[in-house]
């Protein structure tokens, strides 16, 4: 959408010049040119300074800068600067302030500080957002409104108490209905007045991060933070697009951020944007993930990368810097799963308070001549070159992952059996064995259509909501395979178990019932036994954590148990229902184990590698008007070797490609076939 | 006592239909039939229910529940369902709330959450309780009474602050004394009027789990803190006997549960009742010493086994199933070490909030065909044909183990002189060298009759209250067998040091002074040299943690330190003192040498094994009428064998034992002299 | 100062008689007598017995107890109480009592328990310093004040609130010059009135120890706090010396204490006085630069040792006793290092409250026959011998180890590049190289006189304050050798970075630019390559945690890294200024470089250890009149032998040394050479 404002990838970032003088900003936008950067996000934390108190505006600073990085050939991304109210604000209406879990009143400071739930922030917020697109809403500078800043964080103040109870009223209407949901005949927790209902945090349902005494309450408050949230969201939106209504919107996600269920928020985004941090113990198949994830969120369209270091973190324990062409590679690991924006934190290091040791493009030494102002230098030339080809074009995938966000609550919410699951981690590990042989994936909600993917997996699919289950089975009655693990199929979006057996909804699709649980010590492994061979599984492979106890009814037995007293009995099963089939893997294996069956899954559906690559080396695929790019991306520090059928030429530096090709280490490729 | 209702060990457990619908709850009664149960504890949370709001009491549905079950020869254990307030009573009555060690007040939520000191909540749980009483007292299925649920927990309220003080004031009488007793011209702590006294909490004395500037007022504030929860207790108590003269009252303990007093609360309980919750980890002979310590709480008469898990439990870490056949032979256990009932939580699993994950009779696929519920029929299917032979016998113990809750309190609130003191596990190690002999313990308390047993055990027994000294001087004199270990003698009730030469009022009775304690940081290790022979022990063995460095007045040395700057001072003594000894252990030794120590000891006084069994094989022995049932539990996987002196039968089968007998592996033989 | 009072090392320590009766102060005086004791602190906890209300003072105990200890030839020091307000103040004045980081207004209880911005505490400490000091002035007896006990804690009143705004104004005069400084333009902090700031705590702007959103911020808060509570001294110093213009008075420090800046307290005490509490695993050349820290606040005045166990303390995890000879020889060692005192904590152990595991002279056992005051009374004897001979003789140090309080704080709060960074560490692995060779070193601070020295040593100069750099080039120009590692130079007094290269303002002393600083993960290592040999440094050695990629400019290059994409850049440099020489340490090396590194500097100084001896073996030299006396302590457990250089007299028992001397396991020889 914003590719219609610049015949290429936009190029920039995060850029603060209030904490400078007006010299230094004339110097910046010189180093932008010979950076190649034409965008600036600006306005992010400047509310204090735009509004210096209730009733005084003042934009002129603002102006003044959009007009100059105009005059540079700089666009903006503007910021509406909601992310931290000012200190007059706090002081003067205390109610902007947030309540933490533990029930302290905070004080002014920090960020993310304003209670989503303040009818003060909520009049401020969107009295600001209308004067920034009133003023600038014919701005030719402006082609992207940016509102707040990485949404999160919670709040359990009376107001949000009292938003708690309407929210509870919209969704269950009775009290009966509530207490059912809840089930709150245990432990006498019956409510009989919406005004009993208090929210769960450390005083009340809560201690520790992820325990809860009623799972069903904390459920629906993590389902109402996300909404309060999105809430804030919505008024600004919708008082900027009452302005502009050609607006392009967006507010920065975070990825794999589980306070807010991105599914739900992106619907309200024009366009997705997030920041992408990775350590330098990050696996790479991990960010490509969280690329898929934000792709995903609107159905594979392109989204912005709208932060990355350039260089460094500053809020990890132990902040490495990125190797020579690391910024470079994973900038293009960012296109090449769906980016159409390569953008930084920041443009300019500040000199005080807790970012100044975060990576910039212009860092505190102040001049061109460092080894990060000349990769990105490299790397905005080069963006410049490729133009607007890739722009707009997209993923075409064949396996769909299940990713839910009230899942990920919800699990990890769960009081037994096991603490050791980590549901993220779960789809992690699907998502590699797919990823390391270079097959698309797409990560897609409960709300997908299924019946677009050959294949369908969904790790730990702990709670299946309405009407999932009926979507999964003609998905596979049609010819789809699917693929389930353990600890499946047995809440409700209630977090009530769906009773009659496990894996409950499920149980007929999988053809299998399972009678228990076992949770193995860390140190505690069994072992999944192959009957014969499967694909390029035999023998036996370590499994742990835990051990579904299952029976089948219908399904076929791939695998058992190797040990223990429930030794003998399925670890893996295959259900045949009409033209497909679904598995069913009952512990958590070793990663061979998924990689064997995988590659089975996707070899019964002719489901192929783009490239068979070493390891290391990831390949993607974007089409666009029938063209095809293939990204080929060197994660070792090495030169690799790949096989190449048919002839391609390199976009990044017109070298013609076929047969054994090389690539250098850190090196990318980005391949059309040769004409 | 209860054995007067039905003849033979009552089988059932927690069961809270008013979680479901009519049609599940007839389902259940079915099922009870099949397995065998006997009896539901009912009613336990069901407070909300009871009592919707201030005026209103609705007792129908329990009136149903209690004659259907009545109907269907289910007896019924009735709960009180104080053991978590109404939500509309913490809205009306913040004062049920409790304030916790931060001094934040809570809100409404989880269980164990009304201030013992509220005084609406006393009056409101009296009158719920007296309704109870009232209504059902001559209702032919209920037969135990269970107040409250699972007592516990701390507040530090305002309520509860000036409580602390009146109770204070009849500890103390006057001001003087109570400044004496806490050393207050420590640190100016002084104090002139009893209001100047606030509760010990980490906003005053406190930090951390174990940490106190003041450990008298500490100390204080634990037997005040349990003397109130008791008051809650004693309240219910006293007005179901007011209404039901010939009631048995209970209410369910925890085992070693520090927070109780537990000696003081058994007096005021008709029997004692409680809830078993081994891990798969937890060692076998902590499980019996647990059951020992309930059974010593009333001096032997035999408990209720009111709770333990069927299958699973949901709040450990790591959720193990119980192995097949481990339901059994735990249930055995408690029986040998002196249970006269059999139960479980719970009857059915509940489908909403924190207990879902934990296992039950009736699971949540909800008919009979699971692996839990055969076992759990079979083993309905062997009590019933038990019948009423072991009910009523006891446990002769020639050993006695002294166990006491305020010097676990104290012992570890102590300020040095090290952290890693823990008193259980002091008790656990000398009673695991008893348990792998089968001689058969008591665990006693400072109050109790010495003179029972040939042998005495106290280890760390830091705190010597007044008239213990002599008590056990008498038990010596006349013959008795004393060992006592490293840091006793050291403090009196009020944690004041006893001056004169550690270990103080014992340094007679055990003839040594001990000068110095050396604490071990955790990876040091001292050795224990034996001089010349001792019993079975001879060389060196390990130890560690403290190390008393003393000195021999009148006591023989048996073994000195190995090495160090104390390398020969004495590390076993002996004291011959009239016809009898006291025993000294200077250190914290390796298990072997304990194992050689109490060996010796008991060879010494003819107490003799019940029988001699192969590792993980335990014996007990009840006593009725003269006649004696012998234990026999294999805990190990595969078959064992052991001798029998003699002919026995085994009333789980029928079969005659004698000479070399097999036990199955995890397998329970109750042995009845042939006649 | 205090040495014209009593001609020798002063011998005693604290003594709380109010807790004990009269006869047992009687037995005390006996012991003391007995043990060498000269002087005893008293009063140091209490102002609840000497003041029971608001009106009502009551001084007579102590007039007795002054008046018997004077009797018996013991010396006072004698606090003023004020380190712990009554409970009755606390009651009736709750300003007095601090708010915790967590915004939590805490209750009477434990010590260092006042606001030091309450009115209330301020009046009540004053009036009853000066009841003290116009009721003691002229007592004989009384030679030493001791201002309260142990300053520290911090306070988040909103009276600390307010009283932190005037701070602010003092410091900054407008709110503009404080928005600079505090870089509050980045995210919104603007402040637009006094009364819109607020403390910084876990409240605003902090979480967890070490984290702040804005370290500006953070950095006057800690200033703020350190001198609130100089104030509160102050102001009781200032009412002592009106009424006694010759009193002598201090108030105990404690080492590396991080939260008051003792260079700036030092200044108004007329001696340092300070508490060491080693335990078993602390280095002794940690100690050994603690004392020399505490010598250098005064540069280099004597000081008194105000505390130290006989024998064991309680807060520690683990509280070993001291080895035999262990407490003499710790007891030397403070006085090698310039102590003119020798006092303990406690003289007598109190039997009730948190210390009463704490060792003391006079044990619970209340007799002399104990191996603790054996050794006291020999030590006693000892230093009676001594005389005045070593009373207010100093150390000449030719090199000086630079620390700074603000940059100890500013440094630890920086939110990147590595959480591992641990200034004081930083100090004693450079400072132990100086040690290990027996090369006396000053701690000096950024005030003081650097052309005293030979060798300046900065370890992590990471603020560089006005004038400082200046400093450092006249000293370097002048012949001076300094040296100073990574992340140094990086911000100013306010932690705002100097813009303009890296390390800023010692970039041209150096003659370096660092461009970049990467941080290691624990497990990374990187290599320092010598090149050729540098003293006798050659080949490679490890270095890690983090490493600055730096360019020469001027400098010459001693070493380069080994290994990494940096692998060839330089790691250790030398620049040539005037007639000295600046070298710069880019990483954190291992030990065994750092040790031939400072060789090599001193070597080129002609600075040369006092001796040569085994490891183990320290060596101090105290100076007086021309007169020289040798430490010699030998740490080890085992007799060692070292060369001495001509001969010399062992003052401790008139021995003649020269040639090969043998020192036994723990002794300690202070040697003069012979005449």
């Amino acid at each position: 959408m914003i590719s219609s404002k610049l015949p290429k990838i936009f190029y920039g970032g995060d850029y603060n010049p209030e904490q400078w003088d007006a010299e230094t900003h004339r110097e910046d936008l010189r180093m932008f040119k010979l950076a190649g950067i034409d965008i600036a996000t600006v306005n992010v934390f400047a509310w204090a300074l735009n509004q210096p108190d209730e009733a005084t505006y003042n934009f002129e600073w603002l102006d003044e800068l959009i007009d100059s990085l105009h005059a540079n050939g700089t666009y903006v991304c503007l910021a509406t600067s909601t992310a931290a109210h000012p200190a007059w604000m706090a002081k003067r209406y205390p109610d902007v302030l947030r309540t933490d879990a533990d029930g302290r009143k905070r004080k002014f400071g920090g960020r993310h500080n304003s209670c989503p739930n303040s009818l003060t922030y909520r009049k401020y917020a969107v009295r600001i957002a209308e004067k920034l697109a009133q003023r600038y809403k014919d701005h030719p500078a402006v082609i992207v409104w940016h509102v707040s800043n990485e949404f999160g964080g919670d709040c359990y103040c009376d107001n949000c108490e009292k938003a708690f109870r309407v929210w509870l009223r919209e969704r269950y209407g009775s009290l009966d209905k509530l207490n059912h949901a809840w089930n709150t005949n245990f432990w006498g927790h019956t409510f009989y007045d919406w005004d009993e209902i208090v929210l769960p945090n450390n005083l009340s349902e809560h201690w520790g991060e992820n325990n809860s005494t009623f799972q069903g309450i904390s459920l629906d408050y993590s389902r109402f933070n996300s909404d309060s949230m999105l809430e804030c969201y919505k008024l600004e939106h919708a008082v900027i697009k009452k302005n502009i209504p050609d607006s392009v919107i967006t507010t920065n996600l975070m990825g794999f951020f589980k306070q807010l269920d991105y599914f739900k928020w992106a619907k309200e985004l024009d366009i997705v944007s997030w920041d992408n941090y990775p350590g330098l113990q990050t696996p790479v198949s991990y960010t490509a993930m969280a690329h898929d994830l934000m792709r995903g969120l609107k159905n594979g369209d392109p989204f912005m990368l709208m932060e990355q270091t350039p260089s460094q973190q500053n809020w990890q324990p132990y902040n490495s810097l990125k190797r020579p062409g690391v910024m470079r590679l994973w900038s293009y690991q960012a296109v090449a799963h769906g980016a159409d924006t390569v953008m930084f934190f920041q443009l300019r290091r500040s000199v005080g308070a807790c970012e100044k040791y975060h990576g910039a493009v212009i860092e505190h030494v102040g001049h061109e001549h460092t080894r990060v102002f000349r990769e990105v230098s490299e790397l905005g030339r080069e963006l410049g070159e490729l133009g607007d080809r890739l722009l707009d074009s997209r993923l075409p995938a064949k396996v769909g992952i299940l990713f839910d966000w009230e899942n990920w609550w919800a699990v990890e919410k769960s009081s037994g059996p096991t603490v050791a699951l980590n549901y993220v981690d779960q789809i992690h590990k699907y998502y590699k064995a797919f990823y390391d042989r270079n097959i698309q994936v797409d990560i897609v909600s409960v709300e997908s259509d299924f019946n677009a993917y050959d294949i369908v997996v969904a790790p730990v699919l702990y709670m299946v909501k309405p009407g999932v289950a009926d979507k999964l089975t003609n998905f596979v009655s049609g010819g789809g395979t699917f693929l389930t693990t353990f600890f499946s199929g047995i809440v409700d979006e209630s977090d009530r178990v769906k009773t009659g057996g496990y894996p409950g909804e499920l149980r007929k699709l999988l053809g299998i019932w399972v009678e228990e649980t076992d949770a193995l010590f860390p140190d505690m492994r069994n072992r999944i036994v192959v009957n014969g061979e499967f694909g390029s599984l035999s023998g036996s492979y370590e499994c742990g954590m835990l051990c579904d106890l299952l029976h089948t009814e219908g399904a076929e037995t791939l695998a058992e148990y190797g040990d223990d007293f429930y030794k003998g009995m399925p670890v893996l099963t295959r259900n045949a229902v009409g033209e497909g089939q679904a598995y069913y893997v009952a512990s958590d294996p070793e990663p061979a184990f998924i990689d064997g069956l995988l590659e089975r899954l996707c070899a019964d559906k002719g489901v192929l590698p783009l490239l068979n690559t070493p390891e290391g080396v990831e390949v993607t695929r974007r089409v666009k008007d029938g063209e095809e790019f293939l990204f080929v991306m060197n994660h070792n520090a090495d030169p690799s070797t790949y096989e190449l059928d048919g002839r391609y030429t390199n976009l990044l530096n017109g070298d013609a490609l076929g047969g054994s090709a090389v690539i250098a280490g850190r090196d990318v490729q980005i391949l059309s076939p040769a004409k």
